[in-house]
């Protein structure tokens, strides 16, 4: 059964997607040291080879590999110590027939030696000589130039998240500046005649104003930035208004209606005034079907009406808005967790379904335990630790199914 | 075997917290709105109930639920509608014998009613009147004053992340403001004459400073601020100024060291100087075992001596440094990935071994793809996803194990 007018939640991201071609996220040059969270917006590719010279993994003596060969603890090899080279020196001596430099972890590796041999397994019995009482093979204990990373090599991707180990490889290499997407902007706007305003006392028959502040902290986990919340009344005229100057400021416009039927209304009407192309009027997803998405092309704005209920809103901003962000950036999806669903749980054909769970942890995995919450609660937000997506042609999940969980 | 002058991983964490059992971290009250990232800092409790008042959780009618009993397909009830409550007013009328009341979601649920009935399961076959063809039982459709959340209730715990749920809970609750711990300073130091300064071109045998950016970028993500970042050459003296300095202004200070011995004992020497309290002179741990921890009683700093390998000194910044500043603030432990081992590993039975994993989605889990690097690999730093902990009684894990990793 496909509901009327509505769209599955894939119909809506490849809409999003085709409406949103043209529209390209902004990017600019960072100082590497500036970068750690943000996306990065093009391959980089190594400018050298790293280690930039073949460097030993131990402390111990660089030589000829076949200079240690047949040593042991019964038969071990004399070497003369020729000199040694520090880790801040360059190899300026090269060890011949019968010697061995002293090196340190990270020394250079100098001409003439292929191996490192361990100082545990050598012993000075003069000054200068030692003997040595193991066999290395070629390339032993020794970081050839360019077995990390080798110049040219593309280390950080275009949409990966700069994070510890970019900056690692970053600093290794030498890299200053980087190229990443600008955080996108986005307005947040709640209509509504029943919300309070901030530090109103509830009055009856009002509620207060949540979606603002979880879809602004959405928005900000999701990587992007606030600019401007903004709270109107469950009016037409001033609704327009906000949704036209948020519309020219920001690249994303959320708006999030009470729950009431009018305010919908309003919604739908104002988006078709400003943007001239609302593409969809529903979601067959639960929660979260009244969701009306629309792309203005002359401001390339995206805006979003989202379901008036917390959660709804939450979970329809992350799959549908978070969602295509990535997609627009190259990011990774999010890292799914395994588990095992804890009891049987139904929804509806037809109609993708979002189920919130807690992650119970067993012995050897998860328990997912499904979190039912009457419409319109919000300690149902914190009980959940993830959520579930069932898909639109199975009616239900049993019980010890093995689901992936995203959290939240 | 323990080896010689060191101590478990939880012998370290164990010292560290008896060591600075009287230190505190700063906490300080914030507006909700900036708190999203931060660490509770103490049990907040709800001012109010939530809903505030009996609420409609469809739009329909409210009545008395014994009004609707019997009603069917074809034996509907008969009722007039007295009136309507707006979600933004005050129920001021309420239903007797015979009658319901027009509710929006969200609506008010009026004296003398106790259930809702949903607008689809009723028809006006005129002006103010209505058949019901569904019966409702107390209680039905209606969200209880106090039902999600009670007044007086924990709602967040201390040492809870303020996240978006946190928010939602705050801004419904009308909570503006919150305590929370401010986010500790950190220095860090990288010592080594082998480090080419920031810009400077690689000349032999120098290698560029990596520390420094990884352990910063691992110390703000998890919620510390670097306050500064000093690079030493291999000088006691210089050193000295730079720890003594760091520990006058930071409530944490990391060192990390090149890879030379010289350095090394430098550090430690430095650090008995100037807190006269290093109680940490090497773990056994696998990668980490250069450690050294001191705790400057005087300056209320903790000064750590990292090992000079990106990744151990990663590691062990993650398994010493923000575990400890977790165990302080309350904060909850991170979530751990169920996975198979994907091939048989060893490790060194007395000395515990952190080793770093890929993790490979399969039908319903993951496999770990253990990652070994050569000492000093940056490249490692960026393949493994995870790492698994391998206890000091084993001697390894075998391939189709089941394990636990940690996100990196």
């Amino acid at each position: 059964m496909k509901l009327l007018n509505t769209d599955t939640l894939e119909e809506v991201r490849e809409k999003l997607r085709t409406e949103t071609e043209e529209m390209k996220f902004r990017t600019c040059v960072m100082d590497m040291e500036e970068s750690c969270g943000f996306i990065c917006a093009e391959d980089v590719f190594s400018p050298e080879d790293m280690p930039p010279f073949d460097r030993s993994t131990v402390d111990g003596y660089a030589l000829a590999a076949q200079e240690s060969y047949g040593a042991g603890e019964s038969s071990p090899v004399f070497l003369h110590v020729c000199g040694q080279i520090g880790i801040e020196e360059a190899a300026e001596i090269s060890p011949g027939e019968g010697e061995a430099v002293r090196v340190q972890t990270g020394s250079m590796i100098p001409e003439g030696a292929d191996a490192a041999v361990m100082a545990e397994y050598t012993e000075e019995y003069a000054p200068g000589q030692i003997i040595c009482c193991r066999p290395v093979s070629s390339g032993e204990n020794v970081m050839r130039r360019g077995e990390d990373i080798r110049a040219g090599e593309c280390i950080i991707r275009r949409g990966q998240k700069i994070g510890t180990a970019e900056t690692g490889m970053m600093a290794g290499l030498g890299i200053r500046k980087i190229r990443v997407y600008e955080r996108p902007s986005v307005t947040v706007i709640s209509t509504g005649d029943e919300l309070a305003g901030e530090g109103e006392p509830l009055t009856a028959g009002k509620i207060r104003d949540i979606n603002t502040y979880t879809l602004s902290a959405a928005a900000e986990e999701s990587g992007m930035t606030v600019l401007n919340k903004i709270r109107t009344a469950d009016d037409e005229a001033e609704i327009r208004r906000a949704v036209q100057t948020a519309s020219e400021k920001s690249d994303i416009v959320l708006i999030s209606g009470g729950s009431s039927k009018g305010n919908r209304d309003y919604t739908k009407e104002v988006l078709e005034d400003v943007t001239g192309n609302v593409f969809t009027h529903g979601i067959a997803l639960k929660p979260g079907k009244p969701t009306i998405l629309a792309y203005d092309r002359a401001r390339r704005t995206v805006i979003a009406g989202l379901p008036g209920h917390p959660m709804a809103a939450l979970l329809v901003f992350r799959l549908v808005i978070a969602h295509w962000y990535r997609m627009k950036t190259g990011a990774k999806e999010p890292f799914l967790i395994p588990a095992v669903m804890g009891s049987n749980v139904s929804s509806n054909q037809g109609r993708e379904t979002c189920l919130p769970v807690r992650l119970i942890r067993t012995a050897d995995g998860y328990e997912a335990a499904p979190v039912y919450a009457k419409s319109g609660s919000i300690s149902a937000l914190s009980e959940a630790d993830a959520f579930v997506m069932i898909p639109r042609d199975r009616e239900g999940i049993r019980k010890g199914e093995r689901i992936w969980a995203e959290l939240l």
